[in-house]
């Protein structure tokens, strides 16, 4: 008997090395000898660089960057054989850090420190995970300390944020770091919408981030405004392509350096080998904190159910919470979708429970499984 | 494929032909041309007469009684073939129907009534559904209904209530109806408690029909009482048997009366023929309200596990909420243990949702049985 978990994080509970672990303590009390391979997830957001850390056989180390307020911070990159660096943007400027500021006035510099970073430690591949940022400076930042400048009409230098973006004449990229022509850099995202319009970033993802309904339009003219000289520059309507609105439009500022965007939790399966795992096992399990229609559009037990199904495997999903009007287009991807909670309870004590619920669930579904 | 789906009621919900049915929803919508064998079932208490009513093609009839408080009300009596009459006592005198009354105050009299009704229809094969019910009067009441007198010292007789139960001075039986002589009585009960004592009806029940704890001593002793009497008349111990605590001491009276007791979930099952469905069938599923020590001991899924297993058959358990401190024991009765809960909810939501609850969850179930 061989079985794959392969979930992602349960957010603000397990990481998902800590929900693979959980389900495999559960399975092992059915099946003790039974070869469990666990392989945690993620989607180019929270949890890409623990995802990543050991299938690579990459060393973690801390470099100084500045998160989405403007605050030094020492934060985690990725170093692999083969010249591979790693950078989960969520780690930079991620939500969670955020204490105070207005959404306009957050930056992604970080993250360009931490691309320089990268290149510094001599990068040739450079794969940046989005998702989970507090951002909506369509990237700016970053460009910003990769030495691309905004200039008003006169020539003169404006600062690297959104009232910039909104007002310059001219970008100047004569000073772009050089050695990002001889990178490679993949985005790893499971964001399709374009930068800017009712679809883009700030629309679609401001309000969780904290932009207020009246500030909405001057954010997306801003990146509206900034679309137009990327384009122009890139030859192509670059802020149109499904992946440049994603954090915030950092995807939009990566693809105008060039950037290959690939869907995160399709690359991050690759990256830690889950096809080879799968090959020849008899069931995959796969989780995350909550199943909804998000699920169907690219998440990790999408991704997992894909991969699983092509192999002609059976995949069973473990939720904290089943979205039940998803749960007829949940159902058709899965051998069978199953929340955790054993009963009525709170949230907060799913959360906290979450370890033992997962343990036990998994071996209920073993023992549904050993049953015939 | 063939599924036998055999639970008891969620109570305060659904019953349970209303639970198989919403399970048989969910089943049917992956194997829409399965054989699904519905056998709702009870162990006494509520949902008895609901359970027995189509087994034995009954005709349900009213007949006018009184319930717990006194009250006249027409309660619900199934005659079947062979001259079989089937009584629930929990819709005699059921806890659900108090209104405000004191334990002490409230008395068995109508299920004597009801068995009586039961004999004057010829009846010759009587069973009595235990469970659920709100007195505590050690069967006092149901036998002053049928003829029974308690008299005090100087001869006199004395009302048919605790406070004669504490303080007769014997038991005047010549007036009981003769008709019982000639009548097979049959408790189906799921308590295995004695009449008094530590594990009696009175400490180990009144508490929750509402006996305050400084009432316990006084009522446990009444009943002790009582036992001297009932015991020295049957010329053996009955009060400190098995079953003779349940229904606060109907099960006594019952078995003074020469009543057989019989496991109830044992007994319906018997009834509706379980095995007959179970035989030849690919799984069963089972469920309750809630599972936790309780169910270890005798209740409705312990019972169709019992009988599943001794039959090759896998079962599966479908719970409103799982007891966690009991899981591990549950766990080895059962193909897998679920609750019906697809994340953090209030048990007012779970209780509302059930029906959909149940279907999704049957549904699901079907779905990873179908994965292999």
């Amino acid at each position: 008997m061989k079985i794959v978990i392969a979930p992602d994080s349960f957010k603000g509970s397990l990481s998902a090395a800590q929900v693979a672990q959980a389900v495999a303590e559960g399975v092992s009390r059915v099946w003790p000898s039974a070869m469990v391979v666990l392989k945690p997830m993620a989607d180019g957001g929270e949890g890409t660089l623990d995802a990543c850390a050991v299938a690579l056989a990459a060393r973690r180390q801390l470099r100084t960057v500045s998160d989405a307020e403007g605050r030094t911070v020492d934060a985690p990159i990725l170093f692999a054989p083969g010249d591979i660096a790693v950078i989960e943007s969520a780690q930079i400027v991620g939500l969670p850090m955020i204490s105070h500021s207005r959404v306009a006035e957050r930056s992604t510099a970080g993250v360009g420190l931490m691309l320089r970073h990268a290149l510094d430690a001599g990068a040739r591949r450079i794969m940046i995970g989005l998702g989970g940022t507090a951002t909506n400076d369509g990237g700016i930042g970053l460009l910003a300390a990769l030495g691309v400048v905004l200039k008003d009409a006169a020539g003169r230098t404006l600062a690297a944020d959104l009232d910039s973006l909104a007002t310059f004449a001219c970008v100047d990229w004569s000073l772009l770091d050089a050695r990002l022509a001889g990178a490679e850099l993949v985005v790893m995202s499971d964001v399709d919408n374009p930068l800017c319009g009712p679809d883009g970033a700030t629309m679609t993802f401001g309000p969780q981030k904290g932009v207020q309904p009246d500030e909405l339009p001057r954010l997306d003219a801003a990146l509206a405004h900034w679309a137009q000289a990327g384009d122009t520059r890139a030859g192509a309507a670059v802020s149109a392509e499904a992946g440049s609105g994603a954090a915030g439009g950092l995807g939009y500022a990566l693809k105008l350096l060039g950037a290959r965007c690939e869907a995160g939790a399709a690359e991050i399966a690759d990256l830690i080998g889950l096809d080879d795992a799968i090959y020849g096992a008899d069931w995959v399990i796969t989780g995350e904190g909550r199943s909804d229609a998000q699920t169907l559009r690219g998440k990790v037990p999408y991704e997992v159910s894909h991969r699983a199904r092509a192999a002609g495997v059976p995949v069973t999903l473990l939720s904290g919470a089943l979205d039940r009007a998803s749960l007829a287009e949940l159902a058709l991807l899965f051998g069978g979708c199953f929340s955790i909670t054993d009963g009525p309870m709170t949230l907060d004590r799913a959360i906290g429970d979450a370890h033992e619920l997962l343990a036990n669930q998994g071996e209920q579904l073993a023992r549904i499984r050993s049953a015939w």
